[in-house]
């Protein structure tokens, strides 16, 4: 039996990671950390919890001893906690961006921070489940969560790309994403009044995923995405358009994404374009792919607070644990 | 031709007073004040209004030789400015709840305020404008236009309460608002991935506008209203659950409404529950009533920003000027 | 382990009911039943459970062998069905309104039909579990689950009325129900184009839920109820004003209610007006109340496609058959 | 002063002509046409306008005298109206999809019918009121109002288009379009309890808009559209991903945009992405680009019932009779 640290406990991701850990077989003991909400009772600040008072407490205070550490804090306040953990040899998942990027410069430039722990950028596992060997996990220092947008890019271009790359003239993605995605927070811009009935690009050309993105897609093509968000507390909808240089037959694509994923509890080949509800409070990625002559097109969703963040972070631990998968997730 | 000043622009309520105001035909002018927006564009604050570049200006600089003042500040704000403008004889609407109440001390308890101008409590005219006598309007020095939950309730149960009061048991009201009642605002509790999907009461029991309401309604039963936030935008419905000592009949309480309303512009008696978007982005308060034995209940709505504020403010300038009472509203 | 049926599995309320039995430690099989779906695929019906590919079958062809049977068919079309069930003495739980009042004359009247099974009526078991003797449940021949409305209604004012009936003067319910209560339905004036951003009162004075209410308020003062639709998929706030004859203190209505539900495992008394999203997607009914002087005001919420349905049926049937009475619940 | 006829009032296109009309300066008379709606009044079918009691005539029965008539009809049903109408010389508006192709062959293959009046695809002016020439007007036979998805894409695309069509690689549309795009209709999938909270994509690479856009882009690079629901009642989002072979230099672009749109009174170039909201209620098409070497990102957007049907349909009449442009449009 595990005893987890969940550090950051009060926003979303940490409140979706506190209801799957307290239905998860394997875990028995849960620690909650935060800065500004340290001393207060968790039901308190999350009332549907009503029977879990635990409370709240200082980050400076983070327990050594606990098995596995959940890191849900804003981008760039876990690099420092991270260094002391790591040197415990403990689990630790990071749902922040701060290891994700492989490179130094890189993560320098689009974070603006001088990232001060570089070397484990190098011996991170970047965590998009479905796609680490099952021997990297056992030997990770730091586990990456990848970001809500790259989980479902990733998942659905991973496939076509690793296997018909020389084909592809260029791929596009605009992604719709549920106002939750920028946590738990009170900007005027964000009010209900405000995104009632509305929408919105945002960080178009300059949304931090996109060299994410990249890394993991190693393309050498034109990519693109493009952020919105959708007036819906939760959940990613995202598609992906795809100019091809030469066609693809459907049933050698088809093939790939079915023998990719047919082991993998938690993506769904679709025959039709999915609907956002299938995967809303799930930790299912769910894609299809229409194709006409040179032209593909790919939509995909998952809910970004569980694939996207917490739900994953969990798939993480069971994989590294050699738990079952599923566990604590279905 | 009028010069208007709208004092408190940057808000909700400001921003449908100018956009009335620019079709009004008899206002030629529109200065606008804030605090903390004083300095903006008008058209970057609402990028709806791309054509109208005017310039918030400083509270503290109001031009004083203007024929209309506005005042659609936060409650307690008001008081001071009004004191200065009063001097000049000018035509001032506050849509603040600085002057709707009669009693100074009642203000005081319920606002925890000390109303430094208590004398324009009694000589100004509380502008429920389907109430207001017509020559009220020629002398008045300060219009108190009515808060949004107390005109929608007003408007329905008056005609019953004025000519039936004596049968009455009890009425309670129960009122669901739209989120702008709040204003343009940025706290946590009204984000919305908080208001998604949600509903919750707030201030049962001590709300503001039940002492409004009752001042009014001069009731002599027991009166309840409970106030509750809607997942939408705009918009109040409410429903009145009166109880009867003795039954009253349906066309005897038909002829009193007709009446009552049969030349009111902004009134409509419907025959079934109206439906909200009915009356949005109108100046309509929809009503409409069902009897059974010795249970009525009234169902109504209005546009909270409209005829629950700037709307009604418009209406309450125009008939104050002796203009057609639609100018501007329909 | 038991084998139960589901008669009615297309709707909402089915859907709600295979999501908990699959979850359920003490179900090992579940059979479908339906009329214009059967033949289909239920995950074809319902993508997100694309693992469950069990076939709807025709309700003419039931299997007579199962332990319970669970009716989610609309109001009237469970009785034949019913009669036949109740012979074999299984356990059989009725969602529609068919057996909850307990005189045919009240229900040839309210659903204009003549009920030709009203011996059941007397002898079936109004299934609000948290109201219901133990030793009741054991010999049932019909749980019939009480409807949302009355659920919410029922839990909230009963500690009152029972133990405060000569007290009260009078009692109004004001409620709305997300529109999934209308259940999966395809009428125009429910389509999301009507109902964005809209709300409406429904049956005013006449809705079928008032008199089961009633009959289970045993009241001996004045009650009235008022439907509304809430522009949100699921759930319903109800919101009770209660004028009294004679102060009731705080304190003593406290001990009653916390009295009465301290052993409740799906009743939560809460310190202020609940949110309706802390009972989303759970069993709960979350309950406060306000006091001030002979005025009451009582806040409550449940999910009306669980505790206003499926989950309270699952609720009944871990009941009656001595189960945990949260298991597959929580 | 002008006669016209709303064939087909009584959709949301209709609707919006009926309130776009009643405000015009130049319609003095309104006459109705329906098929199911036929001898209902009009304040019935939309009880926002309780005013207006004009009673929805039979199709069969139109009064041929009119000056302007408005086809409000499904796709295919506008034809045989339009054969007997053009006899007469008169100004016909048609806001169906069936005189918008310029190719019989294209519209037989894509609406699956065989066009009759194939002659008039001819003459017929595509009503894209920025880019039709004022002569073009005056001898318009029909004038084929665009489609809601060719609107915004067309508006948004042309200007780099018809100026720098060589150095594009490829463009690729993604729109999100309310849940009104659809009419006023009653199917299941399109109620309120299925779309809250949801999204999806739909017809995806066999959308019947592409064909149209094509035909007006004339483009010589591939282009691809994917349409999706977004679940608002109005309001149409469009984002535009170009790939270049050649980067352009942002000023050359802005130029180009400023000089093809600075005297039309219903584009709005901006310097941010648009929000949904700044155009709905309005004939409004509001466009911003972003470039980042190679990759140019256009947003633009549209109320589908305004700038996307009705109020381009009533903009195309201003122009046709030399009356102002925005005349009853703002």
């Amino acid at each position: 039996m595990l005893a987890i640290g969940i550090i950051g406990a009060s926003g979303y991701t940490g409140f979706e990671l506190v209801k799957i850990a307290l239905k998860h077989k394997h875990i028995s003991k849960i620690k909650l950390y935060g800065h500004s909400s340290s001393g207060q009772s968790y039901s308190k600040l999350y009332p549907e919890l009503s029977g879990f008072n635990c409370i709240i407490e200082a980050i400076e205070y983070i327990d050594f001893t606990l098995d596995v550490y959940f890191l849900a804090l804003p981008h760039t306040k876990s690099i420092e906690i991270v260094e002391k953990l790591v040197k415990s040899y403990k689990c630790i998942i990071d749902l922040s961006a701060d290891f994700r990027l492989n490179s130094k410069d890189l993560y320098d430039l689009v974070y603006h921070q001088n990232h001060t722990a570089s070397e484990l950028l190098t011996t991170k596992v970047y965590g998009l489940s479905e796609f680490v060997s099952s021997d990297k996990f056992k030997c990770a220092s730091v586990i990456a969560n990848p970001g809500c947008f790259p989980t479902v890019t990733l998942l659905s271009l991973l496939p076509l790309v690793k296997n018909f790359s020389n084909k592809i003239n260029s791929i596009s993605t605009v992604a719709y994403s549920g106002v939750s995605g920028a946590g738990k927070t009170s900007t005027a811009d964000l009010s209900y009044s405000e995104m009632f009935g509305n929408t919105k690009a945002y960080s178009v050309l300059t949304h931090r995923h996109q060299p994410e993105i990249e890394q993991e897609l190693q393309n050498n093509f034109p990519y693109s995405i493009t952020m919105h968000l959708l007036p819906v507390k939760r959940g990613i909808y995202a598609t992906h358009t795809i100019f091809l240089n030469e066609a693809i037959e459907y049933e050698k694509l088809n093939e790939v994404y079915q023998s990719t994923y047919k082991e993998k509890a938690f993506v769904r080949m679709r025959e039709m374009p999915p609907e956002l509800n299938w995967v809303i409070q799930t930790n299912y990625c769910d894609i299809n792919f229409q194709v006409k002559g040179k032209n593909i097109v790919i939509t995909s969703c998952i809910d970004n607070l569980i694939k996207g963040a917490s739900g994953q972070a969990i798939q993480n631990m069971n994989l590294n644990f050699g738990f079952n998968e599923t566990e604590g997730l279905i």
